[in-house]
């Protein structure tokens, strides 16, 4: 993600030219929080799929192009307008960075590591409430998971039945948060974390071998 | 559970003697939502473990033998106050008339069935919100779970780790029931019900097996 601080030198902002509106206001950090307050909007009123960068950037007053500049794709602005801690196309590239094979061991790592570090897991957390209390009613979240985590999974696995595969997948992972972390289960919630991996893998891996 | 019409045949009304305080309540109806409203309490000041029929009857003003008459057992009683829509013991018995070889399946069956009937769905869906919502900060439901689902799934599966294997079962499900039924992610919102059994029972399966 860019610094804002370097705004001056990205692409972004040395291609505004005559006809281009500035940023509505001369503070960096300001126009940030202009478009990600925009973005959240946007998401909101027109889900994931029907939300355009374009849009996002008439509703905080910028050009599109100072959008690219601060957040890159759609999906990094959304990434930064829901404060989420992980971003799936680094997620699934990490994971299956050995091979299909050993990609359910990798997942369960990069899922309990994310979840018991006290920022991402409080932010995990924070989402997981927001998703199960707004449910069906927010689709942008559902969309962007189906855009941007299921298809890039069942890419990668591939067959028929990859993407259902996936979200069985992504279910297990779900409800095992659920369990550890939110209702707090015992024993599940103290069990060690390399101990959980390891009975974690193996599930996983059979979601993604089909 | 039993019929509040037929509450002058049964026994906690038949053993009432001199010595015991009657209902407070002439009225049978009105006298079970007391017993509901007091367990409610009980249940939220001392969570599940430390809340007891006596507390209950004395919270709603009638004798023990009363609330054991119209509830049964405390979990029939949180049952009944939580309106959960099944009972733990009932479902394990179910899932496993045929033998643990077979209970995979038949959780899945029991699982779906009770998530798609409209009545017992709406009741879950409405509970998980609240879990999730409440997470840690109301130990009755996790402390619930741990004793009468839990404990019971694990005596069946046997094994030093079957604990920890029901946790991880039970995940799954929720986690299916989170993606399918309250974020609605595709394609498994929409995979037909008997294929989702299909899928899901040999994985429940091989959590119960280890």
């Amino acid at each position: 993600m860019a610094d804002p601080k370097t705004a001056a030198d990205a692409p972004g902002v040395r291609r505004r030219g005559p006809g281009r509106p500035p940023g509505r206001r001369g503070d960096a950090s300001q126009t940030r929080t202009g478009i990600l307050e925009a973005a959240r909007t946007e998401f909101a009123a027109r889900g994931y799929a029907g939300a355009s960068v374009r849009a996002i950037a008439r509703g905080a007053g910028v050009d599109p192009a100072l959008v690219h500049h601060y957040f890159g794709s759609k999906d990094r602005v959304f990434i930064a307008a829901m404060d989420l801690p992980l971003d799936p196309e680094t997620l699934v590239g990490t994971v299956f960075a050995h091979g299909v094979e050993e990609a359910g061991g990798r997942l369960a790592e990069s899922f309990v590591a994310l979840w018991e570090h006290p920022d991402t897991g409080t932010r995990l957390l924070a989402i997981l409430r927001t998703v199960v209390l707004e449910g069906g009613s927010n689709p942008a979240f559902r969309e962007f998971v189906g855009a941007e985590l299921t298809a890039r999974l069942a890419e990668r696995i591939g067959g028929p039945d990859a993407a259902l595969r996936a979200n069985l997948c992504v279910s297990q992972i779900l409800g095992v948060a659920l369990t550890r972390y939110v209702v707090c289960l015992e024993p599940i919630a103290s069990t060690p974390g390399a101990e959980l991996v390891r009975r974690l893998g193996p599930i996983l891996q059979r979601h993604l071998n089909g």
